[in-house]
């Protein structure tokens, strides 16, 4: 297997010392490029996740324009559904809609079990066309969604406002809402392996929606299956556990797994660190609107964010969420630029034992 | 003017002691009930607003079937936008839709003022209707929009997930920013003050959603301009602060103003309340998904708010958000019946001080 050449991404995620804050950005392929675009004119989102060559061409597409110390799969969250028996397709300007959304404890039950090397070979030929196309440049980072996440997916059937059916199923038969939260967690336990299997060296669990719930419903109805993936991939990568609007669960998230937690930008970095405990990374946590423009605050909150993180190792330089369609290109190159110039240190010795500065 | 008889919620609002914690729902008046959605059948949402009669009978009916120690005035949010040059409609299965959404600076300046008491005459005719049907049984609640939650509509045009244009704005040019909160701000107070003059005996800012706002985005874009709502009603009647996923934005919104603040069920009321200051009132925090069933769930959670407010005078049961409309109504009224029965207290001596218990 090859070697990563740029460390500093997997470096920080372990709180060693690095020669720059990295930079990745949530949603860095998609339709802010014009290259993204254009193929997006031929395939259906869809086409792109499930055609290796494509998917392959689209994760790349970010690294040939923008400075960032690290590649993130293209791929979707809900393609695991389908296998599951939950087909769905993406209605323009609505998003994903599953077909027959579940409703019942007899819909969960008639889920079906299934071997992602099978299913989902498709993304694994893709982690192993990218590594192979990357050869070492930056480390590939895979993921999953998280169980409260794919459920309300799979319960409202889209986007929801108020997640009202997924609480429904979760307050009113909270048996068979464990029931599916442990399906979806082991079958995410077990994509992540294969993942990692297929060459990914890190992956990050998607909890994109669980801000809807207060901390005891969390502790209760999520928690517990959320840390079964984090235990299932067993250290063997660097994990990174996100979710927005989680300014009253970091605690929460941070019990249920990752050396890494996903801090979005409505809480300050120093107060979400101070929280979270330093013996964790953390990531984030610029709001991807500022990406609009104008440049001078767009600049100003990223060295915002980097003064907060005070030069501690453990950063690792994100946006709250991901980046918006009508992002300018240009001003993403500069954002990573920046963030690279501005946290500029001395190259640490190979290898410094985490927490040493 | 008649008095009002039952003054839970008032003492309350004031941290006074009550013999009960009162209890109102936000939408407590909606489609959950039957007899609303039968006068939908034959009347749009619109026609109902401006319609003095049918919004009396609409503010009134939950008063018929529900235990609740206050009404609140059946209107909506978007009202004072058509009078400064924004018609909009709303869409079914959408929600609002703005005709012309505000795009520029430009746009802000063609605003119009207007005077609520010949705009929006109707709205406070069906005030002085609603106080000649209750003769004083319970107080009247009126409301505005605040400055973040309107600008949000009329710059995206309706609901947004991410308020990408609305920050491009706030962000970019936030002298345009702030001259149309400045108008929208004069707005609302001018709009409660006419509706405390027709007879209103509180009101409540609804700033629904700036929980996409961090704490330091607030103080510079929106804090000002609400302060001036709460200075603008000048104590007159007691005012109520309100917000979703605002646990990382409870001081801010003190800050602004607001004898009671809103509470969602994101954080703990008990925290809630310390974060905020036991000098002010507390309003919540039940999550609206509760009533959606099992009951013994409901009125567990439900006995949990009451715990946390630990009987400290200042505490109006509420939900986090509105009542949502697949909601049994029978649960409405269980749950009202019960937050009277669990807080049923000795009857305080008429005008005992606030905070003597």
């Amino acid at each position: 297997m090859t070697t990563v050449t740029n460390t500093r991404f997997l470096d920080a995620c372990r709180r060693r010392e690095v020669d720059r804050t990295p930079v990745w950005f949530m949603r860095q392929a998609g339709r802010y490029m014009a290259e993204y675009r254009r193929l997006r004119e031929k395939h259906s989102l869809l086409e792109l996740c499930r055609t290796p060559d494509l998917a392959t061409e689209v994760t790349l597409q970010p690294l040939r324009r923008i400075d960032v110390d690290a590649a993130i799969l293209f791929s979707d969250l809900l393609l695991p559904l389908e296998p599951m028996g939950l087909p769905f397709d993406f209605i323009a300007g609505e998003g994903p809609a599953i077909e027959t959304p579940l409703r019942s404890a007899w819909d969960i039950d008639r889920l079906r079990p299934f071997d992602p090397r099978e299913s989902l070979a498709h993304v694994l030929q893709t982690i192993r066309q990218v590594k192979r196309e990357l050869q070492g440049r930056v480390p590939l980072i895979g993921f999953t969604g998280a169980p409260f996440t794919l459920a309300s997916y799979a319960i409202e059937g889209g986007p929801s406002s108020n997640y009202a059916q997924t609480k429904t199923l979760m307050y009113g038969q909270p048996e068979a809402w464990h029931r599916l939260c442990g399906r979806l967690a082991a079958m995410a336990g077990d994509y992540l392996n294969a993942q990692i299997d297929a060459g990914v060296d890190a992956v990050q669990v998607f909890d994109s929606w669980v801000g809807a719930l207060n901390a005891a419903d969390y502790r209760e109805f999520v928690l517990p299956h959320t840390r079964r993936i984090f235990e299932a991939v067993g250290g063997r990568v660097p994990t990174i556990h996100f979710g927005t609007g989680t300014s009253m669960l970091l605690e929460e998230l941070r019990d249920a797994g990752g050396e890494v937690i996903g801090v979005d930008w409505r809480i300050p970095l120093d107060d979400a660190w101070t929280r979270i405990g330093h013996d964790r990374a953390v990531q984030g946590n610029l709001d991807p609107t500022l990406l609009l423009g104008p440049i001078e605050r767009l600049l100003d909150a990223a060295e915002d964010v980097l003064a907060r993180a005070d030069g501690r190792p453990g950063h690792i330089f994100n946006l709250g969420h991901g980046i918006l369609p009508s992002t300018p290109l240009e001003h993403v190159q500069l954002l990573a630029e920046h963030v690279h110039a501005v946290t500029r240190r001395p190259a640490p010795e190979s290898g410094s034992p985490a927490g040493a500065g």
